[in-house]
């Protein structure tokens, strides 16, 4: 009775392990790609740029992949911004409205000009396509997100 | 003995299907949403519109299964098109161009104008997102992709 123990104990134990590698790897469609290396985030978080816009197509298309705790600063979009949630738990707030949590599948249009900031929760990742208008021009960067805006429940 | 073997199998069994559930579910980001009903699509396809075009956001957002076998007609965007292949196996073709495989993690874009189709493999269901401006008007549908075309090595 007790190898019978022993061996169900081994066996859960890999179960667990493989099921876990197998939801992990199907869950990353697109690879992270690069570090983001600027002031507009405030911690660790990666883009992979899947389109640029350009002449014949206004549409910029990214993965942005934040690190548990890390958001963007305040900012806003002059042709306006969708953003796709893929995996994890998100946070995402417009100016004077409250911080709403955003998970994978749920879709956020957020109308020109509308200041506003996304991120990771405090305890997950979070992985976003973000899809941004570029025909009126770049992204305006705001302040930063203060932690009682961060952390309001 | 035998018993270690019987509740051996047993789990393994459990492990087994265990697995293949978390990973078709982690796969699902988007539900299907509806059935596609018009002659534009030539066999099952489903369609979950997550963004409609609007005066303040010009483009269109909807993730499409296609089930194995099912392709578009040809058709153009007169602001062109994106797409993001998020599962399965599929094929893309431009006019005067090869048809190509497309798999998860796959982007295409299609300039404007050109007339193209799109499809699952012959031997799988594929998932994408299209993101289609809409600024310019919309769709234009033109003739079905003959069976030569879809079956083009």
């Amino acid at each position: 009775m007790k190898n019978i123990l022993v061996i169900s104990g081994v066996i859960m134990t890999l179960m667990a392990s493989g099921c876990k590698e197998t939801s992990d790897k199907s869950e990353l469609i697109f690879p992270k790609g690069e570090k983001i290396n600027n002031t507009n985030f405030t911690g660790t978080a990666w883009l992979n740029t899947l389109v640029e816009g350009d002449s014949s197509n206004q549409n910029s298309v990214g993965s942005v992949t934040f690190e548990a705790g890390v958001r963007t600063k305040w900012h806003s979009h002059p042709a306006g911004q969708i953003i796709l949630a893929l995996n994890g738990k998100g946070y995402y707030q417009e100016k004077g409205k409250s911080k709403i949590i955003i998970k994978k599948g749920d879709v956020i249009t957020c109308k020109h000009d509308i200041p506003h900031w996304h991120g990771a929760s405090s305890d997950s990742e979070f992985v976003q396509i973000a899809i941004t208008g570029r025909e009126k021009g770049p992204t305006l960067w705001l302040e930063e997100v203060r932690n009682e805006e961060y952390n309001a429940k």
